[in-house]
């Protein structure tokens, strides 16, 4: 069999770590994958000299990766066509806004026996208030092809710097998946497989509402305790709303990378936590903090909350999910902050439990 | 119906923010409950005065959590037999080591209709290699009444400042469960339920294994990733073991506070982290750094890291547990710190998935 041609398509912080891995990976599994793999780069000048240049003399992504050396087999090419030609694996991993666009470039230009694997995490813009909406189903609906994912607990610059960590891919096929893992499973990127790519994507998604809360909470000054039951109780919602949607899914997703873990990252050490922490604080307008905290990078956790609420009042579900919806509500002004803890104190999931629920 | 007695057992710095809870839910509702509740006291002398009579006039435990008043009902009582004499429901709440001595002076004197609820997190002193033993067990088997536990992300300063937190009632008996839910279950202290007590009650033991293993990885520099990885690969382990000694164990007890929550809470705000840190950074002896930074308290976490150790080994179990047989051997200075990511880079959790375990 020939080997598989891969094209990452993204070279910001998150394409550039993961490229450093793939680079390698292809070249270990040079019986199954091509060892050139070229990397679609929104060109922009950087210091008078275009950014695809500069990566691909010095190999170094100096606007978005900058001090951490690229393999030299990826190749950056700031034509999307040129990049993805022929390609058998398509990695996605740019910011979500972009995606529709980059699809709808890409239409008609892909192999039928091509699969896309999809590493943004986010909703579709396409989600409506009656409808969510998947950003790998975007692309899977758009280009006709499978689309798997990547999700876990992976902030960039700890992957760039090699330390010890876990993902979790999502597929529905397992020759899919199992080649995958081939294509990302390194000795400190540690991938496990699953099924259930729902699940998978969706936790990637929900968890930064739930990190909204875990900042509010440090910001109010809470302790430890207050903020691992914040944790639960966004984990117990993240839960029900996929049951709702997907009932399907599998608890023991949860449980890996992509679940527990990835939450408790991005509650501990992510951007929403950061933001909403100094929103707590200060009681600063959001966009403001973010223009400030997070240096060009956005916070995804309010727009999802919004996302959320829509669909979830829409179907009269609000009592179910009364962490997601003191998020949103906080994040758009409508309920002051440290209402928060009064918001959840009375959660379903305090609920008395009967015989059948004594579990 | 008569109302029932509490007694506390144990005043230290856990048994005195319990208590300042006890103290009210009992007039909460006193129609279920005595308003006088006993708290033993393990007599001592605080500036040439009995500890027992500090708290009886000013209602404060100025030695195990000063600055917080008791509630006034809550009476120091120094004698055990005093203070349980005709209890209805003892709360257990001392360092595990004196339990045993406890039951045996409290056995025959003890009515038969009275239930226990056992707040001690650890395994019993009578566990052997061949057999886990629960501290639950040796105060039922020891009294012969039934023994319930509650467990969870409960930092006791934390629990003392009124912050919001959850925990979980274990006990095999609805109602005993419900009446004890209503003694514990406040504004801020978030009561659930659930049958499965021996997960509960193993939970709050094995997860100071694990949050030894944060510990080292904080000392050894790692960040967010590397911690998210280790407290995931640690509760899965957790599940491996208590599902391999309780096979009826049930999945979403460890979704429970007593299960994620207080994994999460111990591997960045507790005790074991915090001198296994100190470890991964200086090498100095484990019982200098506890003296050192504990205040008089102990870590239990390599104890019990040895005990379970004990457990695995003679099962032949070694496998499929590498990070709890990490830890255990590096606490003992058998394995150097650094090699700790080496020794579950490998973990069977990333063994290739079959058809069958693609879930």
């Amino acid at each position: 069999m020939a080997q598989k041609k891969v094209t990452i398509i993204g070279s910001g912080n998150w394409g550039s770590a993961i490229a450093r891995i793939i680079g390698n990976t292809v070249v270990q599994h040079n019986a199954t994958f091509q060892t050139r793999v070229p990397m679609w780069v929104f060109e922009e000048m950087v210091d008078d000299r275009k950014l695809s240049e500069i990566i691909n003399t010095e190999h170094i992504n100096v606007k978005y990766l900058p001090g951490k050396k690229l393999p030299e087999n990826i190749v950056a090419v700031p034509d999307l066509l040129e990049a993805t030609k022929d390609a058998d694996i398509l990695v996605f991993v740019v910011p979500h806004q972009f995606v529709e666009k980059l699809c709808n470039q890409l239409k008609g230009n892909v192999k039928s026996s091509a699969v896309a694997v999809s590493l943004i995490k986010g909703l579709s813009g396409k989600s409506t208030s009656s409808k969510l909406r998947l950003i790998s189903e975007d692309i899977s609906e758009t280009l006709g092809i499978d689309a798997a994912v990547l999700m876990g607990a992976n902030l960039a610059p700890e992957v760039a710097n090699d330390n010890f960590c876990e993902a979790t891919i999502g597929s529905k096929n397992l020759a899919t998946a199992i080649e995958l893992k081939k294509l990302f499973h390194t000795d400190n990127f540690r991938i496990n497989i699953v099924q259930d790519f729902q699940t998978v994507e969706i936790c990637g998604a929900l968890k930064n509402v739930v990190a909204c809360a875990a900042g509010f909470s440090d910001g109010l000054g809470y302790g430890d305790n207050t903020k691992a039951a914040i944790i639960r109780l966004g984990l117990m919602e993240m839960m029900r709303f996929i049951e709702y949607f997907y009932p399907n899914t599998r608890i023991k997703t949860f449980f890996e990378s992509c679940g527990i873990a990835d939450l408790v990252t991005t509650c501990y050490g992510g951007r929403n936590r950061k933001v909403c922490e100094a929103f707590a604080k200060t009681k600063r307008p959001l966009y403001e903090l973010e223009a400030e905290l997070l240096g060009g990078q956005s916070a995804q956790g309010p727009l999802t909350a919004a996302e959320l609420y829509d669909v979830i009042k829409t179907r009269d579900l609000l009592k179910m999910f009364p962490l997601f919806e003191a998020v949103h509500n906080i994040c758009i002004g409508q309920v002051p902050v440290e209402e928060f803890i009064g918001k959840i104190r009375n959660h379903p999931e305090y609920e008395d439990r009967s015989n059948a629920e004594f579990h």
